[in-house]
This record gives structure tokens, C-alpha cells and sequence, in this order.
């Protein structure tokens, strides 16, 4: 039997998400605002045969002080849904996902424009379905107060009824274009919605006929209770956050036994990490790569991650020396107790490791491209994941070098793809053709 | 002193307007649907040197019988805001013009899709800018009660004043990117909007930097009296609705005069009445093409537009007959008159002049190549016009001929460009870059 295979997504916000990344040598400090680099990326992904381009979207800019806020690549982008069909036309098979809130959007807007990118890209389209909690998002679109958590979630799942419903609006056979008849569309094969929910009144139908895909691609990122139950009823991709291969065996296991429950087949889902990735020719150069990525933000951005980390203010802590003895506090337990352990481990002083919070706080693989592939491959083994979201140091080199590297020596373990298996994302993700709920086969 | 310059617009609907153009022999029957058709049009139109790609936008399906809408390909298409950026990545200088509504849209939302689309595109953006009356469109948006003309207009001011408001959020040197002293971007050269007006709270800024242009080009179609005033105002270019080159006429005056009156530069305006061509190898063989066209068109949908001008029911006449006399009814004489003046004209049974308003009714040019061009120069010379949005009779054939054969009569005239002025669609029609308001040179 062959080899379980791995899936990889390239997360790109557009580009990368750590706040130094910008200023490493050789990177594109324009990258975010210049399609051409885009392009390159995108295609170079699609050579390393990455199943899927993914976007994270963000509605606002005032997210944090001016001070950090002015020396972040990461606040500005393009609007993802604009951004991604401009990389179909001048890509062939590489997924397309892009992020889109259920919080500040109309579901005709968003079912439409995902139904035309997966026409357009010939059945590439992925749709990360988010609720948004970000209140200066809110004051972009009129609205003072932040909906509730609970609310917010109920209307995410309407909404997602609601773009699911308007994408089974025509059957797949339903536009016959007979020009000796005249009959451009059969209206036997046309579902009029008329939905009426708690949220949403949304006649329909969508004026888009149903996607190649039949859906795009479900993605999500639930991690609370409420949002394992959701992706396990409903996802088809997960961006999990699981810092530890532990944490990532136990949260697999968890959405898949729920699946099993639900009747779902387990392995209609794939579950992706995040993974930031820092390739060197040696273990010591990739050491030195990331302490040199991490020595480009800004110290004061650190002090206050720090800070918040460790539930008490760092900013009179000795930057060269190492983290001072902190009396207890109100802090969360484990965020303390790992930020002490992690300037244990690597012996880092006070700037070392602020700089480490404010450039990316989250778990990383850092090697050569053997040894971050052998890291991969125990992840697969031990059912800790299905692949990885990828997010890379920085841009251009830190991508090439992934795709050049790590992806032959993925492909040497025989863990991962030469060639696309198909032609749509579902056929590379090995995920079935949803059935339309109101034409059935 | 070099002769007065045709713009031309193409207008996409998201191919052509006329009803029965999909049965045309050698059409595209599929063509609203195949991202590879659309990519031909727009790449032979940028050949053609086209001012730009123009298309249209409807936010509802059931808006005509059944009987009709099942024969018609003209309802359903692409959004416009997703299939323009794919067009951006295949062409190089062509504008790209989408529509988009202020009734059923977050400005937010609408100011950051034509920013990215003007910095995708390297600063081809135009906004079509519309109000939606169409009740169909309300129920998809859980809106029961249509919106009243007034209140949709002020709506549709209040929406135009934030998006241009956000796009000005930043100074055009606002990004630094400044790799030595890590700022990325300067704050002082940013500006947070917080817009609170009679439909709309918006805080901003927007995330994305200040277009390419300035502002993407502002179009509308504005005929009414509040239409032409708002227009005289903000518009760049105007789709106009003349059918004849009198009514051209007194339209340009009017409008040039508004904006003399207001002082803006009349030439900062470009007006382009929509025309509807049909190219023959002679005189006869376009009247031919035509009358084959037309006669593609579903017979009881023409009657139901022939009853509509007539203000009488006309099913029951003899379709192969002439028009008969008709008593005096309550319905436009204006109307009326023209329908049978038209019928007199052209010599037209009950069936053609009903297949000639079901197809496709406003005004059209109807020749060779040379006659259209010099009707054009006509047009342009008479100041009845500073070009076209030009409706194709069908696709490819219609759009082919136009580019080979029309596009080199009027360039042999000395009155369409030969090669393009500039690199954005500003510089092709001859526009200024906006100024921000925030931020004066």
C-alpha cells in the first residue's frame, strides 16, 4: 500500500507573517503591493506542487499601537477575493483559498464570487470560512458594537447554509445552450432558495451556474469546542494550531473521532498545521538564519509580547541579559511557563526572546530541508496531521528554497505528490464532489 | 493642431446584449462561462486598442418571464469584481471597467476591490458607478421594501464620498519601506477617515495603498435630470443612452455646460454613448446579419416588448403581416411613434419588428466598416460624442470584425490611436490623477 501523502499549503498574508521578514536580506519589502512578485510566487509553488495558495484576510488596519503598527508589512494586502483570480489566470493547477468573513459580508456577494473564481480557475477555489472579532474591523463597516460570540457563530453557520444553498441553485447539467431549440437553460434544473432564517432573507438564485467544483473547497480554523464540533460537520481543511506533535496527534484524533460519529468519512477532512519553516544549509545556519530574522523587529513590539506573555511588564528587564526571576501573577499559567522554558532551551537573552514573540510566536521547524522533512514525515506517521500550512521565513528565498529543497526531499520519502493528481483542488486534496441537496444524482 | 480622438469602451455584458447572439452561426454559445472565450475578447480588444473592457452587472436572475429567461443568455454571468483581475493578469494596457452597485454593498468593502484591482492591474481600474432599482435584487439582499429613487441616489452620493475618501487614506509616499531604520511606513502620511453620514459609519483607513491612478476611473450612465447634474460633478466617463446623433448632441452640451458651469475642465469628461454594431461585407450583407440575428430572437418575448411600446396588445396580429393600425391608447406617444416609424422605415412584418425589440432595441449602426467609421467620425466631429461603448452583435465574429476591420478605417481617418498614450486607463482617455484631498501636492 502506498504511503500516506502528505498536503501542503503555502499560508500566504499575502506573503509572510513574520514582522521582520521584510527587512531580511535579499527579501521584497514591496512584495505585498506588487503582482509580479505574487505571480512568481504562486507559480513557483505550483512547480513544487503545493496543493493550495492561502490567503488570510484582515478588515482593518488600527490593530495595534502606531509604534509597531508603522514598521508591519503585515497589516496591508490585497483584498484576497481580487488577488486570487489574477493568480488563476496565470496558474493552471495550484488551489486557490481565500478568506472570507461570514461577520461583514452579504452570503449572495460571497457565494457569487466564490462560484465565479472556481469557474474561472477550472475548480480551484477554497473558501476559509471566518467569523471576525477584531472591533476596529467593525468600525469599518458601520458597526459600534461587536456582536456576541455566540451570535457570531450562529450566524456564520446560517451563513454558510445560506452560500451552500445558492451554490446548489442550478444542477450540474441544467445550462443546455441548444441553439437549434433556443433553450438556453432547462428551469426544471433551477432550485429557487428562498431562505428565511435568523440572520438572513436571501431569495435566490445565484446567477452563477453551480461551481466546478460542485462546492469550493470548505477551510476552516476551529479550535474551541464549538468550532471542532463546527469543522467536523462541516470542514474539508483545517488550519489547526497545534505547537507540538502531541498537541497535534490528540486535536487529529478528537475531529476525526467526531466525524466518525457524525457519519462523515475521516478522511474527507485533511487537517493542516501551521508550520513556519526556517531552511539553512546546516542545522547551525538555520539556527542562525532565524536568530538573524528575529534580530530585525522591532525590540519594543517584543518587550510588549513579552510582556503580555509573561504577565508582567518586561520593558526595565536587561535587553542582553537573561530572563530575570518574574514573581507569580494573574498571567496565564502556560504562556509563562513556556516562554521561561523556551529561553531555557535556547539559551536566549531578554531581546532574543522578544524579538522571537514579536516576529512569530508560534511553533516552527528549523533545519535543513532533510531534517525538517523527517520532521514532517513523524507529524504523518503519527497522525498528527495530513500536512501542513506552510508558512515561510521570508520571501523570495525562504519559498525557493522550500520548493527546491524540502518538497525532492519530501518527494524522495514518497510522501509527497511529482505530479498533481488532478485537474480541480478537491481531486489534489483526494476530497469528494459534494452532491447538490436539491438535484440529487 | 492633431484632429479630436474616438475613445472606445467595450461593452461586455459579460459578452453581448443582443438576446439571440448566442444562436448566431459560429458563436460562442458558452461563452459567459469560459474564462479561455473571455480571455481571447479582452486580448484581441487590447490589440484593437481599446480604451477599455466594460462590463456589466446584475445582482438577480428572475427578472423577466420564464419563458424569456430561459432562452436568454444575457442574465447570467460572472461577477465582474472577480473575473477582472483574471483579465488584468492576461492583458497589459487595456482599462477594466467593473460595475458595481452602491445599493446592495459595503463601501469598504467596494473602495478596497478597486484598489487592489487598480494595483493588480498596474492602474486600469474603472467603477462604474449604478444604483440598483431592480426589486429582484432587494430580495437576495433580505431587503422586502424596494429603496425610493431619492433615498438610493443620496445613498449612492454618501457611498461615492467614502470610497474616495478611503482611497486618499494614504499619501502616495506614504510607504517608505525603509529596510536600514525598519519603518515601513510613515504615519504621518496616513489618514483615518471617520466618515459618519446619513447611511454610513466608516472609520478606515482602508488597508490597502492609494491606487495606482489616484482613483480608478469614475463612470457612470446618469440620464436624468439628478443624473446628469451628479455626472457634470464626478463623473470620468459617462455611458450614454442617445439614440441619435441630435439627441447626442444635446446631451453633450448639456453636460459640458454643468460642468463649465461648476468648473471643471469639460475635457475631463469623456462621454460614450452605447452602440450597437453590425459589420457586413456591403450595405446589404449587414442588413442581412441583422435581420438573421434578429431572427434568432424568441418571437413571444419580441411581442411582449412590442405590446409594451405599442401600449397595445399585439399577439394577435398577423405575424407575417405589416403592422396594423392601432387605436389611440394611453402609452408613450413617443414611444408609439417611433416603433412604427421604424416598422415604415425599414419595410419590417409584425415578426421582425418584434424580433428587432426583443433583441436588442436602442440604436445601432448597421454597415461596412467604412460607412460605421465615418457615422463615428460623424458622431465625434458634430461634439455628439468623444467615442463609443461599443455593443458587439456577436461573439467572436462581431468583436473580430470590429477590431480588423472598423478599428484601422477610423485609425486611416486620423481619429483613433494607433499605439497607447500612456500605461493607465487615466492616461488613455486623456484624464488627470485626482489629487488627495488629505494629502495636497
Amino acid at each position: 500500500m502506498a504511503a500516506r501523502q502528505l498536503h501542503l499549503g503555502a499560508f500566504m498574508r499575502p506573503t509572510t507573517i513574520h514582522t521582520g521578514a521584510w527587512r531580511y536580506p535579499g527579501a521584497f519589502p514591496d512584495a505585498n503591493f506588487n503582482f509580479a512578485h505574487l505571480k512568481r510566487f504562486a507559480q513557483t509553488l505550483e512547480r513544487g506542487k503545493f496543493d493550495a495558495f492561502f490567503m488570510a484576510d484582515h478588515l482593518a488596519l488600527l490593530n495595534m499601537p502606531m509604534e509597531a503598527l508603522k514598521r508591519s508589512h503585515t497589516v496591508t494586502s490585497f483584498d484576497p477575493l481580487t488577488l486570487l483570480p489574477a493568480l488563476a489566470a496565470v496558474t493552471e493547477r495550484i488551489g486557490l483559498i481565500a478568506t472570507a468573513s461570514t461577520t461583514f459580508n452579504d452570503p449572495y456577494h460571497i457565494a457569487r464570487k466564490f462560484a465565479s473564481l472556481d469557474h474561472l480557475s477550472g475548480g480551484r477555489a477554497g473558501w476559509n470560512i471566518v467569523t471576525t472579532s477584531n472591533p476596529d474591523a467593525a468600525l469599518n463597516f458601520g458597526q459600534t458594537e461587536q456582536m456576541e460570540h455566540g451570535e457570531r457563530y450562529r450566524r456564520g453557520r446560517e451563513f454558510f447554509d445560506v452560500v451552500t444553498g445558492l451554490w446548489d441553485s442550478w444542477a450540474d447539467d441544467a445550462f443546455t445552450r441548444d441553439v437549434e431549440s433556443g433553450l438556453f437553460f432547462d428551469p426544471a434544473k433551477l432550485h429557487v432558495l428562498d431562505h428565511k432564517g435568523e440572520f438572513f432573507q436571501v431569495r435566490g438564485p445565484l446567477n452563477v451556474a453551480r461551481p466546478v467544483q460542485g462546492w469550493p473547497v470548505i477551510v476552516q480554523a476551529g479550535a474551541s469546542e464549538a468550532g471542532r464540533q463546527l469543522a467536523a460537520e462541516t470542514a474539508e481543511v483545517i488550519f489547526a494550531a497545534t505547537p507540538t506533535l502531541e498537541d497535534g496527534r490528540s486535536f487529529y484524533r478528537d475531529v476525526k473521532t467526531r466525524m466518525a460519529a457524525l457519519g462523515r468519512d475521516p478522511s474527507h477532512l485533511k487537517i493542516l498545521p501551521g508550520c513556519f519553516v526556517v531552511i539553512g544549509e546546516t542545522e547551525e545556519d538555520a539556527r542562525a538564519r532565524r536568530a538573524k530574522l528575529d534580530s530585525l523587529v522591532y525590540y519594543e513590539s517584543g518587550v510588549a509580547s513579552l510582556s503580555i506573555a509573561l504577565g508582567h511588564d518586561a520593558s526595565g528587564f536587561d535587553p542582553d541579559g537573561p530572563l530575570p526571576e518574574i514573581p507569580p501573577s494573574n498571567a496565564s499559567k502556560s504562556s509563562r511557563e513556556r516562554v521561561i522554558a523556551l529561553a531555557e532551551r535556547e539559551k536566549l537573552t531578554v531581546r532574543q526572546l522578544a524579538q522571537r514573540l514579536g516576529g512569530y510566536p508560534g511553533s516552527a521547524m528549523v533545519g535543513t530541508a532533510e531534517s525538517i522533512a523527517d520532521q514532517m514525515q513523524q507529524w504523518l506517521e503519527a497522525e498528527a496531521c495530513d500536512g501542513f500550512n506552510i508558512m515561510f521565513s521570508h520571501v523570495p528565498d525562504g519559498l525557493d528554497d522550500f520548493v527546491e529543497k524540502v518538497v525532492p526531499a519530501l518527494q524522495r520519502r514518497g510522501i509527497f505528490r511529482r505530479e498533481y493528481e488532478g485537474t480541480t483542488l478537491r481531486e489534489n486534496l483526494g476530497l469528494p464532489r459534494p452532491a447538490n441537496r436539491f438535484f440529487p444524482a
